[in-house]
């Protein structure tokens, strides 16, 4: 099957990455590409790697009245960029939305792909999670489902390479010499991923999500996401794998290890490890979560999301295992 | 003053941060030097850029029976290997450990210099406190002075530069194409520095800290390191600020920020700097403490002892700024 | 076609990088792993990200009289490793040596896949280029082929990633801190790959290579290999340019390239970037060439060859585009 | 003695790494500092680690003729913004200019302190080098002075760490994502600092440097710089280091080793180390020369500059040992 891939804003990380799984998907062709940045240029002079049928594409500017026929569009714009453009493309042009405009928006299914493949099979428009969201509620799914922890009480301390602070970041404080052997903790308390993710948590947990707490850090890596998240329970470590097992069994893309992740198992990949460590009599949980931040959290993800409402193979063009080291 | 000075286990991170501060202290001439990887070269072999003056000083095998006349020894072994060797030094050399054996021993201070100056003040011998505790207590102390936060109810998650899995580590899975782009967390729920840190915050505190949490984490950087800490408690963030601003006014190395701190504000200094975010809505204070693992978190707070134990002022060959960028 | 491969040093960085290839390979089933280090662990407990198929096979203890029947073996052993014992391999596996034994070897087919294809079809026994000749002579053929350089005054100055010294290197000084921020400069005038290079420049350039000079410096990233090449001649940037267009039009994984090349464009692919900067009138020719060094400077090219050998399309498998940033 | 000083251009590594100098000089007083980026904020706003001394200074906006009483005034501006503005400075400010303006300039001292400390004795206008000639000149001035390599044939194989591209690059490309595992080839036969380097050639070795090819590339470190330069000439190894020693014999800042030098070892310091490899029998002798591009290559020069013409010991705040690991 060809199904014709357009891709707009190529020139980000989550573009770019969307672009490197669809040149390598056996069903997607790239028929479109567009960016600001880069727009007149060919995608070889960005991409010198891509592979040599795609090296001759030129680079389009953004304009959602004049697309090519297009079976399948992937958005990655900065936050607010997308609402009102993506609204003016043709009903007929499924599309899966990476950046964050649409995660609550009313026609648009929630692509937390590993966890409610359902709810996103069938439809036409799909947002896909944030970074820290996908890493976060795939270690949460399986305690929330069966009740093991409180959905009320919990605290993420989450660390993320730096491409996951986009790359306009770049102008903006992420120089090379900056953030080098630099750890950098930010957005406390009120961090954009949060209303997120404490109604995802309701979803999954039944209960109100108002004492979650969520506190991310920058660290010094290109790629790579950790979650570590207290949580109150009861549970032991084995319970909690146990029911993390159950609830991800058959599932292609979720790895659940008993010693805790290390990023780096996920680089380039669409995997999520997920592990746990409980003390009964603290009353504590530590449930642990790992994704590349532009893989499950993002352009993988969004890959998977595609899969599932073209109706294809859901690990279709995903089975690459990771880089490393 | 001429205070003569000797170090053993140079080979190591913090040994070799040790002598860094030697060489530039005005009132310490570094004589003797033992370590075991290194014994029979020259310093300068092993450290190209030490002042003339050092380059010709030949490292020792360590012997504690075989020391030159010393009125000042900096230890930097092993966790089991200092106890009994440090009990053959002559009682008349002065004594700090910056390893881990004698943090909880008879006869010992515990020094943490910042915080407790005048229990270390007139001893002979003096515990370094490890590097985990000493950001999370330099961030937790004035919070517990003042009765904002409960001491019961504290989980820490600390991240730190690979330098502080010290250098045997480099054999021991520490490689740099294995570290380099990973973030990993470790000893969950069994760190060795767990019981040091609930001494301290009992002692701080006026209650029990049997619920204490402590998760370590690796970051791909060599040096820094950042304790973010979840407390309960009603304190606005204004009165966390205010109270560490009393608790330090007048010290030499802490910095009260409101910013949130970046590990790579204190690189290759003794400074520390804390933070904190509130929410009493949620009954929430986090705090957090940057140091440098090698600096406030081992050889740097090793002369600050040594300055108090000599009765030279406290800030005595530790006055240069961090290395930025 | 189903091809039964082993691969024996499976935890080495050649090792590893060739496993994660074969597991993506279309034609090649893994049925054989072995290695030093890790014999008796199941493959995912050393790759955890590696596909499910995988993930149950034990790693064996290495034994070239105990192996399973094959089609194909691929060797990451240790310099000196190998050579006995891949002698004992039965003659029907064909066998790609990815270490250094047999590069200069009777029996064994050079195997630099982008510049001599042709001689290496056909073979059972194929010797893999070292990662530094891989780079050097990838951007030197076609000067040398059209006479554009004089191959007797050739200096190559090269910088690699700290893979490329190897795993082994971890307990040998390559330890994460000693290796971050440090550009550090080795095997000045005796490198063991020297005499690899100069006997291909003399077999490409029609002269000797007496005069070759060539140093190798490790550089602070994971993967990467740079070279920079020296080189006497007349011929104009352009001229150098369409004269490797010339030497690679229609070959898959050359990139001939106007601007400088960055080691990141190749990262996790098996492409080779060639460009050229030149000065008639000091007659003067810089050539450069990047590799990924566990790419094309080792399992890339390794795949790469036993695709030959096995009368597979040459570029199967290897077919995904480099991983950025 | 209290030489009260100036600085401008704080904002950039370079000023920053001065301020760090000055605040450490036991002469030195800071009484004013200028940068566009950050006028009108505190200096402890910039940089939370500075002494308790300065941290309430405030920056100013460069303007020269409003500046205070001064005695000396470093300035750290980009090429081109220098010249006419520091024509407006008083003359009994003394000046020292790390930019690039005035290296060629009449009325200025070309500041190689290691190598020319009489030309800059005495005078009240310095022209500090850049980072590439620092470390080249340095590792060549002992074989051109004694005549053991031809002036005509030299080639250059720079590497700098990514602080040397400067901080207004971090908007340039050199974001973290970018930069990091990345090697970068840039300004190939047309670098700014290659008239600079060929003036001091024929300075140092009686002979034109028509030839002089010079090739930096960016490192994926922050801090440190080596040249790798080959040569022609016909002296041993041995003799090199022995005219080195000669030459450098009672110098306080450069270190002749036989071990190839590392960046590292040069780390926040203004140490130069050089060391060479020759090869009588191919006429080859290879040079290299290590600095920190921010220290030897910028702030720490221009401090030991400073010394010079205010008549203080060359070395006076210049004694501390580099930081490693």
């Amino acid at each position: 099957m060809s199904i014709r891939v357009g891709i707009v804003g190529i020139s980000g990380f989550g573009g770019g990455e969307a672009m490197r799984l669809v040149a390598g998907h056996p069903d997607f062709e790239l028929v479109y590409a567009a960016g600001e940045g880069s727009a007149g240029s060919r995608l070889a002079d960005r991409f010198p790697g891509l592979p040599a049928k795609l090296a001759g594409l030129v680079i389009e500017k953004w304009d959602p009245a004049g697309l090519p026929p297009l079976d399948l569009l992937f958005a990655s714009l900065p936050t607010g960029a997308s609402a009102e453009a993506l609204a003016r493309v043709p009903q007929g042009v499924k599309i899966v939305d990476i950046g964050g405009d649409h995660r609550d928006a009313e026609g648009w299914a929630y692509g937390l792909a590993d966890i409610w493949p359902g709810r996103i099979r069938g439809q036409s428009r799909v947002a896909n999670p944030g970074c820290f969201p996908a890493a976060t509620l795939t270690a949460l799914a399986p305690l929330l489902a069966e009740g093991l922890i409180e959905p009320g009480n919990i605290i993420i301390d989450a660390k993320t390479g730096i491409s996951g602070a986009g790359r306009g970041g770049a102008s903006s404080g992420f120089g090379y010499a900056e953030s080098n052997e630099n750890l950098v903790p930010y957005g406390l308390l009120r961090h954009v991923h949060m209303p997120e993710m404490a109604r995802a948590i309701e979803r999954l947990g039944g209960g109100s999500a108002a004492g979650l707490v969520f506190t991310p850090h920058l660290v010094p890596m290109t790629r790579g996401l950790l979650a570590t998240i207290y949580c109150r329970g009861r549970a032991s470590t084995a319970q909690c794998l146990a029911a993390a097992q159950r609830f991800y069994a058959g599932r292609a893309f979720v790895r659940v290890t008993e010693t805790p992740p290390q990023t780096k198992w996920a680089t380039g990949s669409n995997l999520a490890f997920v592990s746990y460590a409980a003390d009964p009599a603290r009353d504590l949980v530590i449930a642990m979560g790992v994704v590349d931040n532009l893989g499950k959290g993002a352009a993988g993800q969004a890959v998977q999301n595609a899969n599932l409402i073209c109706g294809l193979p859901e690990a279709r063009g995903l089975e690459g295992a990771p880089v490393w080291p």
